[in-house]
């Protein structure tokens, strides 16, 4: 039947099922469904999406056939129900609601008690034996088709009501009785006349259709396409139209309406869930005017509904095999369901229902992995702020998400502030315009981090997510002037309370309480699922089995919480946070500002052990697995003194004078810093740094395994844009290594490989492939070069882009697979014509956001690298990549 | 004959000839060619290059049977010079000389006299009846062969001299008879056998061999490694060994030796030219102890040889239709020629004698197109320091030469001072530490510009090649403080003369004298050759006939004085220098600290009316050709005032306080602005900015046109990255061009299209052409973000990665066409993939550099852009770009 364009279901018996959201939408699929499983639900019919969509292309206008379509089922509907649409003695009303393939809530439009006009209500009076309620469901009626169907604006119907309360001197909508809602009704009509110059239409034909069309117009209104845009719903045709007979929960006390859960949305325990108020309708339960029942009273209440209820539950749950949401009515001891989805849940709930049901043999270890989403993930593993605390509080501000997790305390503006207070036991958040590589002692000791400037992968954000502190950065209406800040009206001084909500952005005043994360069973267990997928992973273009996890850390600690996190290796050690330390920076400084060859050596040479030691903890604590460990990276500048008495020690180190370390920091000033004197520009013009730094790897590695260690040090040359400055290189740390090797009489083995993060480099890795162990590819410094953005000024036009629409994402949050992703799959493509067993991983930001691991897994990675806090997020995404891209 | 490896030349006939380049050297080819076209050569034979491939890939051992080859060639030398190799009565002598494909002056080894022995002397004393003579070179060849081949050094023969000199109480070696020399003989032999431990070689077969040996071994000594290196010298094998009989021209008054060309290699005049020396030795011309006489001298002196001369010279001439270089030996009233090569010449030299060949029915159009080296067209073009000014002066240091040609002047050190001492009639020399857009005024009044840092795309080497300044840029030697510069040791105040060449980078003290250009009618005609060539030719996948050349220039004189150099068109207009004129930049200003809106459309409308007279000037000076406009690129803090008064003064007019002003710059403030907010960023979140830009361009079209000018603008949105930004600001182009159209009641046509200069809008330039009338390749930035360097800070390790050989060429200088040329491959094939007939052309600084030129022919370009002075550059490159891609 190619133009069946309408599918009845009612009877126990329906002409559509489950499968068939596309073309039912959600809502009619799952009643198609319910009605197939023997669950009772009103009868009805659906409209297709179809008939959507030829609406649209067809200026709005219906396909021919399709009124006569309606026509049959409707009569089929009338039959089924021994009732007839605008019967003065037991009308049938109906309900036309939305429904598309993917959730919209409240987007689209929906008309309750159709079919009432001046003869059906005498009927309904009849039927119900309730004049009152009769007289209410017209007036209610003539309101919602005037407001919705043809645009009357609410207010009007509001004036009209409150006229006859203030006649009758009374407050609440319940203190009218019958008469007084006949005369709401009469006036109804008069402000839908004088609104739309026709007379309210007795006709329930007539009333049907212009509410199908509002239905199908509503698709396109702009909240509804403005909703599709922020929540992605891409690639659906329209929606399906849901005409079906209605129930009322208001027909008395044997009557009632409730929403339930098959488990515990928050928590994800089996326990059967719900709130219900007798003699009531479904808006009753939203409008909040009176307190729902818990569901476990039904049982008491009524013993043989609440069992039927029980029954369909469970019903529905072992035939969706997922936890449902869903909405009943009870019409005079009757039990009816209007509706089931997959009920949305917490992050730990999605967790507990998918090991929970995998235990219960309801569903395999494949679809329970894919069952929680990585976001849902995240939220196991941050404070965040307590739910009933936030609402009803509003934010004072946004920023960027830019490290996830809730954080409070009290304000401090400067790093050293912040180590202070800590000391004497306060709670600090650290505000910043914006932050540097000297702030990270203050970062560390904070709750959180506020910047003013900055975007997803500044200095903030990126140490703030290593660390595993909640950030909120580039928070644009943070104006800070000295120790005090201002957001919009409201003024902060040094000492007040914020709290962050670093997954959000959001900024509040005050402190909110805090609920702590926890790590169950239920989560080893899940992760350890997923693991297994991506571990067991072949790939045809992959030359090594499973698509692994690793984390970016530069110390010991790091190391240590990311394994503990599931970390399979580092993949990214950056060697230069190590030279901020106190007993480090001035050797550094020293060497930086030495006029010849030798004086930098000397200095160099008081940095060796510092370098060694710090090897070493890493390597301990990485023991049997690999470690990257990038060498210097950033333009010498970032490192030198800012202050006059910074320059003054230095000077007295140096025998310098003051005024020639002044010149020569000035001679390091550079215009474009990202594009300057940086990474293995650095290693190529002065060789000692890199030479010194393999020298502190490979003995570090030497001692470590002499130890009993098992070491697999793998040496990474940032910022390479030609196989020349690689091959240079690659030459002068073999030859280090070579001979620290044969010092030592160690056999250890290393690897040498470089970051491709300079588009140069990506379009010609088939030459740098021949002096590389491996690629890693340094996706944000490719996403700067690529797109030209610097991710330090993104602030001043990146969220007008995203405002905007010029972007659909920020590009340092999530890879751009457009542009810098045809780079990447180049790279590796050129990269394997000359290795084909080249090992290629991601080091970047990107490696911690899933739909850029699934990327990562697609164009052949061989794992990916994220910060300590994102491992198991990565795990995760990595396994979901796998299960993604098999079915295909 | 595959084993050959020896080919013999003498008695009219040779067995090689001047097409075995390759195997044969030059010098072996040309000798070969030479003896076949009957000019008297003296005999000899040619051991082939791959010989020396073979001797170096069989670990400096020779092939087999090249031992007999040899001694076969040597018998028929012998027989047919009628001499006899250390014969006592009339002994052979033959010089061993290396050739390889491409003339490498000097680099290699030479022998000369060899076959001088005890006996052989003797024989030698008797042929030449000159005893001194014979003892004289027998002293010359051990000294050669003890140094050349066994590594004595030359100082302890001249000890040796210098002992003999001193007990005969003279100075000059002319002065030692035929005894003193047989005892400095004597003396040498000591040496030799004190310094090798044996004794010199009597056989004259040893000698030889022990010559070749050193010859083959001189093709990989360090000099002549470096030599190839720097000069670019690639694919050879080795280097040929050319064994000839001597001549000599010292045997008495009836002898000489001399050079000379076919024509004048400085004027290029259809003259003959040269210089000799009667009874002397080539070596005696180089020495200079002798002063050389005119060749004209020998036609009175020696009217037979002149006459065999100028047959020879006609001849060879004739026959490489080229200029030739000769060497020639007169022996005993009998010519030798040892020599014929192309000639070296100056540019002004090189179109002289490319259009008098044309003229002389010597040589085609495009042979005569692909004589000329563009460098040698662009010294015709500039100032250049006149050569014998500046021989023996040594240059102070070298930077980069960042715009050719020659200026001196007295230095100032800003631009306001440039301007004050230019209206005093002084000129000057801007030194700076670099400039920026203020300094325009004091660029264009000094002679030249002189900067310490910034490289070859700075701002100074973009304005100054843009305005036909000379300048040397990133001279790092040059330390400025204050008024005052020093070099190294030499301290310049205000008003000191200096000299630049920015042709070559150097920088000199003093006032050098320096020699104008002349633009001569041979020029013209030269450069309409060329044009034929580009403009008619067809290309497969470009759907226009030509390969045109357009120029870069933002004012009406630039415009204007670069169509007299033959632009067809201009290829970019920046709009943004228009605004630091000053009654400009001040409404600049007040529409960049604007809070809204409103305020910043009232400052544009006071832009509005000077960018119409603007674009006016422009179209108008273009009359007929096509104008690409840019729309503003830089980042707005590029404008904001920076003095205290700047401030004040912005105060005054827009009413804000001084601090807000302070704050609001301060906000502009960029980290990296190379990869900031500019571009079509700002068009995008400022589009009133680009609107009245757009307003201005098509009004001032529709006036030019209605005038009755041909106008064809060209809107050219820059920094597009994704198809979203060009196809947003392409429908507020369009509305704004259609409402202007329809007021002025215009059919202007005008085209929108975009540069591309972000990576990723080449690689995502199908998308981007959508939205396109054209692709501009801004290979400038593309090149800054492909390699991730910062043209304003490569000064920092560019210069060392060109040293090193890290870089073969500065990128900004030269596209880098592995890396950077991927991207614009890609960017026109993707773009015309989407539009078969789309326009693309390049409007970096790379438009103007021959090699560069040729690529954008390759990969299909329509045309290139360059400042006007680099346009006749461009014309020919563009010319012998179609001639060399059409032989293949």
């Amino acid at each position: 039947m190619a133009n069946k364009r309408v599918y009845y279901f009612g009877g126990g018996k329906a002409e559509g099922n489950g499968q068939m959201k596309a073309l039912l939408g959600g809502k009619g699929a799952g009643l198609a469904e319910m009605t197939n499983l023997g669950v009772p639900v009103p009868p009805g019919f659906t409209i297709s999406t179809e008939v959507c969509d030829e609406f649209y292309k067809n200026n709005r206008r219906y396909p021919a056939g399709l009124e006569e379509e309606v026509a049959q089922n409707l009569s089929k509907l009338e039959s089924m129900m021994g009732k007839k649409l605008g019967d003065a003695n037991d009308p049938l009303l109906v309900s036309v609601r939305s429904g598309a393939a993917v959730s919209m809530p409240g987007m689209m439009d929906t008309v309750l008690n159709l079919g009432l006009n001046d003869k059906a209500v005498e009927g309904l009076i009849k039927k119900a034996g309730n004049e009152r309620f009769a007289w209410d469901a017209y007036r209610r009626f003539i309101n919602m088709f005037g407001n919705v169907v043809k645009g009357v604006h609410h207010e009007n119907f509001e004036k009209a009501l409150q006229s006859v309360k203030k006649k009758k001197k009374v407050e609440l909508d319940t203190d009218l009785d019958a008469n007084d809602l006949k005369e709401v009704v009469k006036l109804y009509k008069q402000v839908y006349k004088s609104s739309t110059k026709q007379d309210f239409p007795q006709d329930p034909r007539k009333q049907l259709w212009a509410a199908i069309d509002a239905v199908f117009g509503s698709w396109n209104n702009p909240r509804a396409i403005q909703y599709r845009k922020l929540n992605e719903i891409k690639g659906l045709i329209g929606t399906a139209v849901n005409v079906q007979s209605m129930v009322f929960g208001n027909f008395g006390n044997d009557s009632g309406t409730g929403v339930c859960f098959s488990r515990d949305p928050s928590t994800g325990k089996n326990e059967f869930y719900g709130e219900y108020l007798m003699n009531a309708q479904g808006e009753d339960v939203v409008a909040g005017i009176r307190t729902p029942q818990k569901l476990a009273t039904l049982a008491k209440k009524d013993p043989k509904i609440y069992k039927q209820l029980v029954e369909v539950k469970e019903r529905l749950e072992k035939h969706f095999k997922d936890m449902q949401d869903m909405e009943f009515t009870i019409e005079r001891g009757k039990l009816f369901l209007l509706q089931t989805r997959n009920g949305k849940r917490t992050g730990p709930a999605a967790i507990k229902i998918a090991v929970d049901m995998f235990n219960e043999g309801l569903i395999g270890k494949e679809l329970a992995v894919q069952r929680v989403t990585p976001d849902q993930l995240d939220q196991v593993f941050h404070p965040n702020i307590d739910p009933k605390a936030k609402r009803g509080v509003k934010a004072l501000a946004k920023g960027l998400n830019a490290s996830p997790g809730a954080a409070t305390g009290q304000i401090v503006f400067t790093a050293e502030e912040a180590e202070e207070w800590v000391k004497q036991g306060k709670k600090v958040l650290l505000v910043r315009q914006e932050t540097s590589p000297e702030d990270i002692g203050g970062m560390h000791a904070a709750q959180g981090i506020l910047t003013a400037t900055g975007g997803m992968t500044s200095h903030a954000a990126v140490v703030a997510r290593g660390m595993g502190r909640p950030c909120v950065a580039g928070c644009k209406a943070a104006v800070i002037s000295g120790k005090a800040m201002t957001i919009k009206e409201t003024k902060f001084k040094q000492g007040d309370y914020v709290t962050i909500d670093g997954t959000t952005g959001e900024v509040f005043k005050g402190e909110l309480p805090l609920i702590q994360p926890k790590i169950t069973g239920e989560l080893r267990t899940f992760l350890s699922w997923a693991d297994e997928i991506r571990k067991g992973v072949e790939r045809a273009n992959v030359s090594t089995k499973g698509f692994l996890v690793r984390t970016n850390a530069d110390t010991p600690a790091d190391a240590k919480r990311a394994r503990e996190f599931g970390a399979e290796g580092i993949g990214l050690c950056r060697t230069e946070h190590m030279f901020f330390e106190e007993e480090r920076i001035m050797p550094f400084r020293e060497m930086i500002v030495a006029d010849d060859l030798d004086a930098r050596k000397k200095a160099l040479k008081k940095l060796l052990p510092m370098q060694k030691k710090d090897f070493k903890g890493i390597f301990k604590a990485m023991d049997g697995l690999p470690v990257t460990i990038r060498l210097l990276d950033p333009p010498l500048h970032e490192f030198v003194p800012q202050t006059k008495e910074q320059i003054k020690e230095l000077s007295d180190l140096t025998g310098k004078s003051v005024r020639e370390l002044q010149s020569k920091i000035a001679t390091l000033h550079e215009a474009n810093p990202m594009l300057g004197h940086r990474g293995c520009r650095l290693g190529v013009t002065y060789p000692e740094i890199y030479d010194m730094q393999v020298e502190a790897i490979i003995t570090a590695a030497c001692e470590v395994s002499a130890a009993g260690g098992k070491v697999y040090p793998e040496i990474m040359i940032p910022l390479v844009g030609t196989w020349k400055e690689l091959s240079m290189l690659r030459e002068n740390a073999d030859k280090v290594c070579k001979s620290v090797l044969a010092k030592k009489k160690s056999n250890v083995k290393y690897t040498i490989g470089t970051m491709i993060e300079i588009p140069r480099a990506a379009l010609t890795a088939d030459k740098v492939a021949e002096y590389a162990d491996f690629f890693s590819f340094g996706t944000n410094d490719l996403t700067q070069m690529t797109l030209g953005y610097s991710r330090d000024d993104v602030g001043s036009f990146v969220p007008f882009y995203l405002e905007n629409n010029v972007l659909e994402e920020d590009p340092f949050a999530r890879l751009d697979q457009e542009g810098v992703g045809q780079l990447v799959e180049m790279g590796i493509k050129k990269g394997r014509s000359t290795k084909s067993d080249l090992k290629v991983g991601i080091c970047g930001e990107h490696g911690g956001d899933p739909s850029s691991v699934e990327f990562c897994y697609r164009v052949g990675m061989n794992y990916v690298s994220c910060s300590p806090f994102r491992v198991p997020i990565a795990r995760l995404a990595a396994a979901q990549s796998v299960l993604k891209n098999r079915k295909k």
